[in-house]
């Protein structure tokens, strides 16, 4: 069952799209929350204090759930988040936001029932972080719809919100080969080059990312004619080795005359304006950028639009980034600092003067206040930016995702961004930006799978061995072997550092071994993945969502289910030779060295120490369950996988019914018709 | 057996009191280790190649264990580290170097030895970062001595480092009783109404600490008549309730005419200089500063014996801070960067050079190019800073220590620091400086437990409960949890944050029973403590120290052995209800909630999922073992404690003699013949 309660003039979205399941209700009438204060804040003009304030009382064993990308565990007990969509690249446990906001919890204790909160202004959920026993909700910046779901299950409530907020987005079958980016590959023979030597290697590869340096002078639908020198013959030549290239699409506009895509843009009025009209000057990679206007549906059309360019190149696939929208600085404020510096020179600081006067320079990216900067036109209206801020990438995204279905009707196209709220699971995915090489990002990574997947994004995954920090041969390998689970598989990272390419530590077999692995599994995660698309369900679940009645499984974050028949426990520390694992029900153990190469046992439901050596991998598959399992012999990409010559998994000798889903993997058309059963 | 290989001219850092127990050899006789690069660095002018590089190759199974303070992990393998130090408070696993620099590493393979650097210099420690089968250590910025020591256990090994370098520092026994600590308690009031409410809630408390508002404009060996008015006064009156008052001493010193400290270190050349031998100016918390030269004996000394103006208020305890030294900025510099700054204004910035700008002022802060631009005065000899850089902060607080021994004979004073070498261990203890409110910085601070013991640092401690971020209520309980078995219990905390003594979380009862408890331990942790540090022996040990034969004990990093009996393994993760431990032989288990309520039960060798609430904690006592335990009824400080009264935890009812220390807690006379065999 799903209430709608509406405060005040909610902005409209476009996350619900089957607002008929949910039933209206008056606010007076909702139930669980205590409502503390109710100051709708007006879009237009909000004061300090408007907002609406949740509050809910949490029994000790309560747990709660949500919010989609953050970076702590799975139960959000004892922390406070907010939905502030920001660009800034520590991960760790003293964030409250990320990218993306996803206004999604589910709320499991002696109640159950999950909330859903469609605004695109701020939420901050102090989750008993204040009062250990309180659960506090505060919503700002104008109206918004809150939806409250009641169903039996955690799996019920999650498939319930996909109903009323859409189907998830499906990317071509190919999206779940292994894809390979660095920031500074510098130009299309060295491109070449690595897709080369991971074939050379028996690697298997089906994407190379481009990184901004292929844009000329960062300018997005260009390539540099300097380091791509005839694009569309590169990516035809890839192409016919089954490599896509993935480029990188951002959102700032370069401010350049000359420049068709800005001449057009300013001409048509399609760019964020000041409160004046003026222009809104930022500097972002390209140096002084304007913002296309994402929330006029004509000038974020447009934007999709301008895709075509590359689609024309043969390019089929796309990542969107900067898009929360980053802001180095903005023009006005760059030259405010300069003004501000030159105040303090020669004056006598103290400390905390010069505190001030370092963080006038040093502090001067991404400042939330450059949120009430600039304006967007809604249908004519202009609507301030802080008040629909976390909705900005997302629509950006979407509005591209809608496009791209007009420009390439009959094929899907891969699309996913680093911003992102509830809605835009539709139309792309997500990775989870600007993470690091270090251990405690490979569980954070698990988790992120989990909580992306209760809020529609299956189609999601983590730079594999970390973006930022060095990584090092042991890190790389054992988060290869969480990688191999995850839809969206990519080895990314910054310039500057360590290479991080598989085949540079010196370990050549294991890591051909996990990748092997990886396409063996993908008939399996695959279908999983299409079933899950196709019927709401998640790919990647918690073990509480599965062993509901479980108690210790309620409080497992360290490992995860993926699809029907399978349970995954990587190894996240360092120099480790093994992990605990708590196994819900009786499994069968498989440690995987490689396809071919692995041993196998039965463990009954229970706790146990079991040893990993650093090549290998834990694979556990219920009882009663098989999964599909591809030869990988001669297997290169996924237009390798031989369907025809399809292996098991199996619990044991017992032929297992199971509902495979194989198409084309690129036509648009899907559905349930195109499952077949079949026995392992 | 200690061998010693001499590399050039070494610097004489003080480490090493006792070369006699060291065989000299030529460095061409050099064992294990091979030389591949023997360019011995000057002291005065090194190239940028000029280093000495060792090579040894790790075979798959060895462990590599020391490097005391650092952020990672308790075996080393796979990182780099560097002897660097630097005052940065991003504590994770992305950092190479913290505060300290302890040049001591244990290889634990087919072959096992220790190794101990003697250089004041930087020293890099490639432990399979690079290769992973490869630990190479480049050693820059002069010559040096390397100790090579060779036992045959763990333990030996650790305990022929101290004999080589000295026994370890002992503070007064109070300095056993927690200690509170906060960045912006303002004023006497303020203090004493803090250490007032814990002990109207029955929370024993023995330190206030008072951090650098508590100083006259932050000038060192001053106290503020506005917050602090008659300091002598307030202090005689805490201690009378028995609290000890515990002011911080930053290592700048202040440059304003008038401040006798300032004006009489001028006069006699005892600050740090150019290289053209006029006065070298920083900016830290006084504003423009000077530093006392730390490596002039005489001008050490000198600074040591200031501590005396607080010592004649009645104070006996410090910490020293910012001994890094940490910079904020030096003069030059920032004349520099606004230069470059107002060359940037009116240019268009693309982004590259918009970085380069913003990161003129906002990387201005400890830079580690400064340490080139001053000089210490060497028994006349100019000597570059960055050449002996890692000895600065260790001179400077042995220096303080030796003038406390010189100021109180009969009575020993608390002294610990941030910055450290190995031979500081002698005179002061450590904390670990500003690490954060983050679950992962609780087994941090379990790790550096360990690791700060093998290096003789056996008073020392984390700032409990975390010193950035926000705190928690479950995050101050889980960690004072662990900080109640820590030499140095202390919760401190920056300012802006939310305030985190342990009664505003609205669990005082837990928070009672976890620091009544700590009492309970202290004749316990007392007595195994002076054993150490008399015995050249570790208080805190990892599992492999004690169970050397013990394959899985090898690779347990989050439990740790405290003293003879006792085994800890606590809870690091939120909203946990238990944790995995690995029980090396039969124990007994205590599951504490306060010392009078707990249960307890037997468990055997093996590995187990064991429950343990938010306000429980577990210990196990190792099989015929037993721990002297205070009865804790009325005890508000260590001076209440009555050793009349003892009792036990026991691992059964058979008699067990155990080796007691006691004395008065302050004598400075220390020694065997303090302890006598009780029956427990």
């Amino acid at each position: 069952m799903i209430r709608k309660f509406t405060f005040g003039t909610p902005f409209n979205t476009g996350a619900v799209v089957r607002p008929e399941i949910a039933e209206e209700e008056s606010a007076s009438k909702l139930p669980f929350l205590t409502i503390v204060q109710n100051k709708v804040a007006s879009r237009d003009d909000a004061g300090e204090d408007d907002s609406v304030i949740f509050s809910y009382r949490l029994p000790d064993e309560a747990l709660v759930y949500g919010l989609g990308e953050q970076a702590r565990g799975l139960n959000k007990r004892g922390w406070r988040y907010e939905s502030r969509n920001t660009d800034n690249p520590f991960q760790n446990e003293g964030r409250t936001a990320l990218y993306s906001s996803h206004n999604f919890l589910i709320i499991d204790g002696e109640e159950r029932f999950g909330l859903f909160l469609d605004t695109p202004g701020y939420v901050e959920y102090d989750i008993g972080f204040t009062n250990y026993d309180e659960l506090k909700i505060t919503v700002k910046d104008g109206g918004f719809d809150l939806y409250l779901i009641e169903e039996t299950s955690l799996t019920g409530i999650c498939r319930a919100l996909r109903r009323l907020t859409g189907a998830s987005y499906v990317p071509p079958k190919w999206a779940f080969g292994f894809g390979m980016s660095r920031w500074d590959h510098k130009d299309a023979d060295e491109i070449r080059e690595v897709a080369d030597r991971y074939r050379a290697l028996d690697m298997p590869i089906d994407m190379m990312y481009l990184d901004i340096p292929y844009m000329d002078d960062y300018m997005d639908f260009t390539v540099s004619e300097e380091r791509y020198p005839q694009f569309r013959e590169f990516n035809a030549e890839l192409a016919k080795k089954n490599i896509h290239l993935v480029p990188i699409v951002d959102a700032g506009i370069k401010k350049k005359e000359g420049y068709p895509v800005y001449e057009e843009g300013r001409e048509k009025g399609y760019f964020c304006t000041k409160e004046d009209g003026s222009e809104f000057v930022v500097g972002v990679w390209p140096g002084a950028s304007v913002f296309p206007d994402a929330l006029n549906p004509e000038a974020a059309h447009w934007f999709g639009l301008q895709y075509k360019a590359y689609l024309d190149t043969g390019v089929e696939g796309f990542w969107n980034d900067m898009n929360e929208p980053s802001i180095f600085y903005t023009e006005d404020a760059l030259q405010a600092a300069f003004r501000k510096v030159a105040e303090y020179e020669g004056e006598n600081l103290d400390a905390e003067t010069f505190f001030e006067m370092r963080d006038v320079m040093g502090g001067i990216s991404n400042k939330t206040a450059y949120y009430k900067d600039f304006y967007h036109n809604v249908n004519g209206k202009k609507v301030r930016h802080d008040r629909v801020h976390n909705l900005y990438g997302s629509a950006l995204t979407s509005a591209a995702g809608e496009a791209l279905r007009e420009l390439s009707p009959d094929r899907r196209t891969l699309l996913f961004s680093r911003s992102s709220m509830i809605g835009m699971h539709r139309n792309a995915g997500i990775w989870y930006g600007d993470n690091s090489s270090m251990f405690s990002h490979i569980l954070m990574n698990l988790k992120e799978e989990m909580n992306a997947n209760m809020v529609g994004f299956l189609y999601s995954g983590a730079d594999t061995a970390g973006f930022g920090d060095q990584a090092t041969p042991d890190i790389a390998l054992r988060w290869l072997e969480l990688g191999i689970f995850s839809p969206l598989l990519r080895n990314h990272s910054s310039r500057r550092l360590r290479r991080q390419e598989f085949y540079l530590f010196g370990m050549d077999e294991a890591f051909r071994g996990m990748l092997k692995l990886r396409y063996a599994l993908i008939p399996y995660l695959y279908s999983e993945f299409m079933k899950a698309a196709l019927r709401d369900e998640m790919l990647f679940q918690p073990l509480a969502f599965v062993y509901e009645d479980d108690e210790r499984a309620k409080h497992i974050e360290d490992q995860a289910m993926v699809g029907e028949a399978v349970m995954i426990a990587p190894v996240y520390e360092q120099n480790a030779v093994g992990r605990y694992v708590y196994v819900p029900e009786k499994m069968r153990l498989f440690r995987f060295r490689s396809p071919e190469d692995y041993d196998t046992e039965y463990v009954e439901k229970g706790d146990y120490f079991i040893h990993v050596a650093l090549d290998e991998v834990l694979l556990f598959v219920r009882e009663g369950h098989a999964l599909p399992f591809a030869d990988t012999k001669g297997v290169l990409s996924t237009a390798d996988l031989d369907y025809g010559k399809l292996k098991a998994l199996k619990y044991d000798e017992a032929p297992v019914e199971y509902e495979l889903y194989n198409d084309d993997g690129v036509t648009r058309e899907i559905g349930e018709e195109k499952i077949r059963k079949i026995v392992l």
